[in-house]
């Protein structure tokens, strides 16, 4: 890798998935250049060539660089002079094809983006860190809610002991789009999500359940020690967990709740969480993301606001576009994982040390124990609720 | 039991409890009266004599019914001719000893509203459901959140169908005022809601967690099967439970949790409660009672206001004193507990029959099933959360 | 009157209004007894004499003290002893007849609790505050908005100079229950309210505009100076304003904007406030009594809740009965103007002398200044919007 | 013009304004490209031509085009190749320079982005529609918040008549910024939106009233007839006025009230609207853009979510990117401003009609129409809130 990377260079991307029908891949197009700090060039947009190919024209993907299998774009793109190869890959695909993807762009020591869970299952995630770990690439987990300024404004506030002690974390993403057996219309996001051979071996908690938890520990980076976890199918028929309760006792003797449903009628995507320390409580909720509720007893109720003054932190005031009161959303909190991302890429390219465990964005570790959460949720349930290990020894921190 | 009961005639109400420094026991005088239909004529207001007498002046009770025991309230009370002797007591002590006051009064024939939990333990409870089933009194137990006309309306459409069946129940009663040991400064409440021997087997689980259990069964009618449970003391030295999770298995095969915390900064009295059927879903807050929300996919998401209009339920609408857009809040809540105690009393004065299981205000039934919810949580809890049998042979419904 | 007024004693009130179909006699009745410091005792229960004695018992008013006329009301409490005749005398009735029983009752030397407006016209209200100053009767007008604790808590701080010098004032008040002609069926309640015989000289801006006025005034004690107004009628064939917008100059040089409708679609008690001032801002919102929210640049936005904590002013906190958390509501507000009005008149009853212009309640000047405002609100917009004086000389401060 | 444009065919972009401290070029610059359907190519960044040069890479704008006057891009671009040269100029200067860029755009037959207030004065304006007519460009105007998907349901809401004919429209936008004298330190933006000769006759009535007064006009389409105005200037040796309040009559009698702040501590882009109907009302907040609040009498308050379902008009979901739940925010509207635009731009570049008048984004019209707005406001308050007339000729529908 070259080691004189211009400031100013706008990074280079390949997209994995994205093609018709499918939602996330545009998400991860629009926002990985929406700082105009990287340039959507090569892609593999479906597993279907013809459709590889004819999705192509929608993102502005030269023909040449439209392949139609990862072994194609690594191959093609390692070809290609080091100032014109793409330096990630952004993987947009369902769960199961995460692995061999992710694996295969590692190896051939391109960065990656990789949406999550980031495996179908723990062994994968296990095998996939040990091979960043040895390719020294810059991997980053699509946990997109880190990247609320609100979010990152909670860590910094409990990082700093503003919260003191942790005592309980309470988290819930609560859903209501398969209420009934989508999947059995012809609705693609329904059908492989509830399908254990493309989704994994959790439905609901893999897809979201995976986010509230890693909502916690990203905010407060307890590390957990067991789960007690219970799943449920509510729509019959269905080959999933369609909702599902896990208490986590953490190792500082905090105690957590994280629920998780795809069931609840009209609800949208109502990722909300509490934590209690001794010090002081917050509140965050995804649907009104620029807002943050932090209490302590005998003073009023304060709501800090994103961008809104001297009282918000460093890490949260840099992850603003705009000032406070125009309010920033979804892209931008994905976009500001990305940014975070491409930070550590370009130390990277210039062969500069960065960290690899701690970082700011979640990366190949939080992939790992989000793989072990849902290992554990899913056998813990199996075993009517028996309180099993959680704690991973890659888990960061 | 005279037979002409006029149909204006202001029921008589004794009250027990309430001396300086409590609290509860000024909210059942103020509820009582509320409408009208009550008047407050007899107390003993204290264990402790002197402060029994003194405080009867607040209260307006004449001096020769200021009583100082239960026993001496009840001969004095039955030696006065009926058209003079009080028709209820309402007992608004510390929880040890509800069960001698109500026990003694039921016994006397008197009704009684008492507060919750509605004994020390379960076996004074079944003890006092007999004494109540003989006595043929009727008997109300302040869980008064089910009063508010929002929470009936929720009950009066699950009842009729509007939500389908239900599959999941997620309520939470969120307090900070324990967040210190304010138990070893002066404070009476405080002292005596985190002493085993006066609050029974439980604390925060006890004292709230109880309410939000209630509360989904209330507005349900689902019975419950097992219960698993784990309860933290997170105030070093504390006696009991200030915070909890409770996983409810229903016998329909809904899934419910219930958290209660006192140690979350800031938060004030935050009953919330979630329920999700197959056509429906609702959210209610008790700080904010005069909204609730229905929620139906693919439609507006629906808030429904007390008294809002013909959408509103017949109960529910007769829940309320003032049009929409005036709130009404706690006290009103509380008042029409007994303005529904009150109509039963009012038939069996007039020698009528009335429903004693499924009554629209909480009654003795209810009060068992709180102390079971209690002794079972505790003991789920010891025991590292083994599910345990949640069902009693008295539960309504 | 007797000089050694025991502490304790009740107060007794007599009703004038409240009859069946009316709403906001009870809404008296049960607000002024609801701390236990008053007892109705007597009425004048409506116009309609066989009417007056039905609804006596619906009150517990004996047969002799059910009046048929306010002459005969005084007449006959006159003649009983002083310790059996009634203290004050509540006006529930529609707006035209106030002026005739107040004075009535003031002359007699009753004090007085007035509905609001407090007159007809401008002239009875400025004879009415003469008789009640020769008189020394304490004499209240309901503004019950002014008893919410939260509003009392604006007003200590802006009257501590807690938001400095205040330059703007936006207050609405919005319903929408006259969207059609209700005054043409049978709603008792629409049809002298839109009735300009029996309302006045305006409509929606009599009814209710005159709150949002006057709550601007109570918190923040500004002296107007003068008012630009427009009113319009929508609906069509109506006799009254339910629709308009006043602009308010005072003499510090604030602006202010009251705007009152009652034809806006699905909007219930909708009153609403902010005030801007140089070191500070606060909202508040009448359907959600129990916070407030003061904010200050670059701070993150304060929600104080009633009882809150040691934030909360003495006169606010002392008009609280429950602990925060624990809603109070529309009830409790009016009862608080009631108390503030209680404790002057066991002051004169006493014989001691008791603050009458600058009072926590409102008093006869407010209620002269909010006829002034009527008056002068409907003058302007049929002058098309001219600027008119509106600073009266009896208006406080 | 080429009339074989392409389908899918980037637009190319210049970018007027932006450079260093600038806050609304780089919100330019990022909602142009969010869809990727146009690319920046060419600019003049700032009127500075060392600032200009330095600030291109910033937008990987290449030094030969990086220009420093408007009349330098115009030629140089002019002579590229009808397939390199930029298709629009986006104009993202302070007030005073809008006129002389936009109309030497235009004239050279560039189409146009224009921030608002659109130019410095009504004179202006009016000149500039009438190039923009002959010229035959399309010709948008930043009026940004008309892009938010739940505006633009409004919109369609009303013009299908679910509100029924439209009675009153209340708009505010209240800000704090400007709340002491920025002005006098070094702040960039408050130096010119201060300054009469860069800001035009208006301060804070330019900035941000002619935002809420746009905002009804877009909703509803409702034609204005006469405006009402106060403005004030609260702090001290401030140029220009820092609030006001307008009132509107609309021809076909509805009634309007604007007010508009930044003086109101703590409040940051607090831009509302409530408009009346006969059989509906609505409800809409800036800060929270994703939802609207929809009120019929005697039904339950609806609440609407962006892309919530099929009750939702087809405009407002085309101008959807996520599904609902997951928030979408300013950078998002503002991109549905361009992206309308683009459509036009098309049908232009293809030689096909479109439409001009009544456009979906803001047009020329609509600038014309907020300087009218601005000058009559000013010139009513300085005659003392004489109505003057409101409707221009140019005004849409």
């Amino acid at each position: 890798m070259a080691t004189n990377f211009p400031l100013n260079r706008k990074l280079r991307m390949a997209l994995v998935g994205g093609g018709q029908g499918a939602f996330i891949g545009r998400v991860h197009a629009t926002a990985a250049v929406l700082d105009n700090r990287a340039a959507l060039v090569a892609g593999c947009l479906s597993s279907d060539a013809a459709r590889a190919k004819a999705s192509a024209p929608d993102y502005d993907i030269p023909e040449n660089r439209a392949y139609t299998s990862i072994t194609e774009l690594v191959q093609k793109e390692k070809a290609l002079p080091a100032d014109q190869r793409v330096d990630f890959v952004s993987v947009a695909t369902p769960n199961h094809t995460h692995f061999e993807i992710a694996k295969t762009a590692a190896e051939a020591g391109l960065n990656v983006i990789c949406d999550k869970p980031m495996t179908f299952d723990l062994k994968q995630a296990e095998e996939l860190a040990e091979v960043v770990s040895k390719s020294g690439v810059v991997f980053a987990v699509s946990h997109n809610y880190t990247g609320y300024p609100m979010v990152r404004q909670v860590r910094e506030m409990i990082l700093a002991g503003e919260l003191g002690e942790i005592n309980a974390i309470r988290s819930n993403y609560i859903q209501g789009w398969l209420r009934t057996r989508l999947e059995s219309s012809d609705q693609k996001q329904a059908a492989w999500r509830t399908d254990p051979k493309k989704s994994g071996a959790a439905g609901c908690f893999g897809d979201i359940a995976t986010h509230a938890y890693n909502l916690g520990r990203y905010m407060t980076g307890l590390l957990p020690s067991e789960i007690s976890c219970h799943l449920k199918t509510f729509e019959q028929g269905r080959a999933l967990d369609d909702y599902g309760t896990a208490l986590i006792k953490f190792e500082n003797g905090a105690f957590g709740c994280v629920t998780a449903s795809q069931i609840s009628h009209g609800r949208e995507n109502d990722l909300f969480i509490e934590i209690d320390g001794t010090k002081g409580a917050i509140q965050w909720r995804q649907e009104d993301p620029n807002t943050l509720v932090f209490r302590q007893n005998g003073q009023p109720h304060k709501l800090y606001t994103r961008n809104g003054g001297p009282y918000i932190g460093s890490l949260s005031a840099a992850s603003c576009r705009l000032p406070s009161g125009h309010p920033e959303a979804f892209f931008e909190a994905f976009a500001n994982v990305y940014r975070s991302a491409y930070d550590n890429m370009i130390l990277r390219a210039e062969g500069k040390p960065f960290e690899k465990v701690d970082t700011i964005y979640p990366n190949v570790n939080d992939g790992v124990e989000g793989m072990y959460f849902i290992q554990q949720a899913v056998e813990s349930s199996k075993q009517g609720g028996t309180w099993l290990p959680l704690k991973h020894p890659l888990a960061r921190r």
